[in-house]
């Protein structure tokens, strides 16, 4: 029986989150022992095998993995601090979203509970994409403890570790879902522009618009090295040459469109060129909006 | 020779896009003519064994295929006004950069002129790319004379007729762009979220976020039936879960990062929940930014 050789789990929150990675870890044969505040949202899983821990500290005491997954870090202290004897010798990783600070913190509670091991994580999916082939973890804080567990945590998603300091997987989470949203907020202003004319939205899409923007991904690497360099000399298109025609605002107004989407990216390429910058590439245009003493 | 059934093509304009544009052609075997308002730009491509026109009436008579590629449109009507007489039975390709009413005024006009057909073009590629495997140029106007001369015109990037409107190449080519600008901007907000920490820019790009923006595109034709549709019910995460952490703007705030970039998708995304949408898609958000008669 190969299910009787995976690792006890125990999931402390089963909202929307919490129960497809407790459903994940339990389709992948973990036993598994569940708790939230409201029991009934137990049930399911319990019905499928999960065990049902009476209480946080009963629920902590089944498994050398505990996994947290609440509404956000006060939850976490909330739901935890009462029960913080028992962690001593556990490995805790919390997936509660929130801040890289927040995460530290809690590694640092953490380490004052003795516990063997401190994984914070930033789970790139939705909840129905848990344990399919498309979601991604990130997780930081303890390499030894991510190493003991890594086919555990793989059973949620693929499991990608990218370092020792806590706070990194929520920060890079943060980043890859600015990321995508920027993409996210392109499309809708992209779908506005056809919309004033009779192009049907979904062919434009998958035809023009995403083999358009996945080989455009192409340009971001050398835009990466141009940041990391802090030297954006112009390789291709300056940003002179981009802003010298009529911008998306007023092109969005032309076609009576809101252009608020587009207004900060253009305000701020406009800015570069007028502070002297206008043969830079776009990469140039993170100076004004990063950390100034990174710069 | 191959080289000599190759059709002739006359280009207007010998900016950097309009060298590069005849540079293409000639390297595909095309007799080509050229003109610019200031001669030695043409001097290159006369040393590669272009023509020169020594006049625009002179280069438009030399070729049943007409390009031209100006700064504007006012360029286009001060560069062909005084030579419209010669442009009856030709061809005439638009690929300056302009709006959809302006493409069809063009189109309008040159009709007068008795063309044999018209067709403006928007070209998605800097000019290095030209004649290159990544470089997309979109077509609308006379599907007649884009089959025509669709081997020519293929000699400066891949050729795509979107429709018999010649307003539609500059529409799709604006809302492309905005799709890349919006990508580029999210980008960017990555780049200065890990800035605050000693993440290395281009690894970061190259094994986290291109990876996940390419998966993330996968969500953009869902999102385009919905906008079709009008139906934006949720099939994963409704906007009310997405915007029920700590958003963008405060999360920059508190890393020292600006985030203006973020900050009217955040804000459209709460206007529809409290407009009570809380249940639907992020494509939802359309609806705040499109033309109004158009929903």
């Amino acid at each position: 029986m190969k299910e009787t050789t995976k690792k006890p789990v125990t999931v402390l929150g089963l909202g929307d989150m919490g129960a497809a990675l407790a459903n994940a870890l339990l389709e992948n044969g973990h036993p598994v022992t569940v708790w939230n505040r409201s029991q009934a949202k137990a049930d399911p899983l319990v019905a499928k095998g999960a065990a049902r821990g009476s209480t946080v500290a009963d629920a902590i005491s089944a498994s050398p993995l505990v996994l947290v997954c609440l509404l956000d870090h006060a939850s976490v202290h909330a739901v935890l601090d009462p029960a913080a004897d028992g962690l001593a010798g556990r490995v805790l990783v919390n997936v509660t979203s929130g801040s890289p600070d927040e995460a530290r913190e809690l590694a640092g509670w953490a380490a004052g509970q003795n516990v063997k091991g401190f994984l914070d994580g930033g789970i790139m999916a939705i909840p129905s994409m848990i344990g399919g082939p498309g979601a991604l973890v990130l997780y930081s804080g303890s390499r030894a403890a991510f190493e003991a567990h890594e086919e555990t945590l793989g059973a949620m998603g693929a499991a990608t570790f990218v370092g020792d300091d806590a706070g990194l997987a929520p920060l890079l989470d943060l980043a890859m879902l600015a990321g995508m949203y920027g993409m996210f907020g392109g499309f809708l202003q992209a779908m506005a522009f056809i919309g004033t004319e009779r192009v049907e939205p979904e062919e434009f899409t998958t035809s023009l618009l995403i083999p358009w923007l996945q080989a455009m991904t192409g340009a971001l690497p050398e835009m990466a090295r141009q940041i990391a360099a802090g030297d954006y000399s112009s390789t291709g298109s300056s940003l002179a040459m981009q802003t010298s025609g009529v911008g998306f605002v007023a092109f969005s107004e032309s076609l009576g469109v809101s252009g608020e989407l587009m207004a900060p990216l253009e305000r701020l390429m406009k800015q570069r060129v007028a502070d002297g910058h206008g043969d830079d590439d776009l990469s140039s245009v993170v100076e004004l909006i990063a950390k100034p003493s990174d710069r």
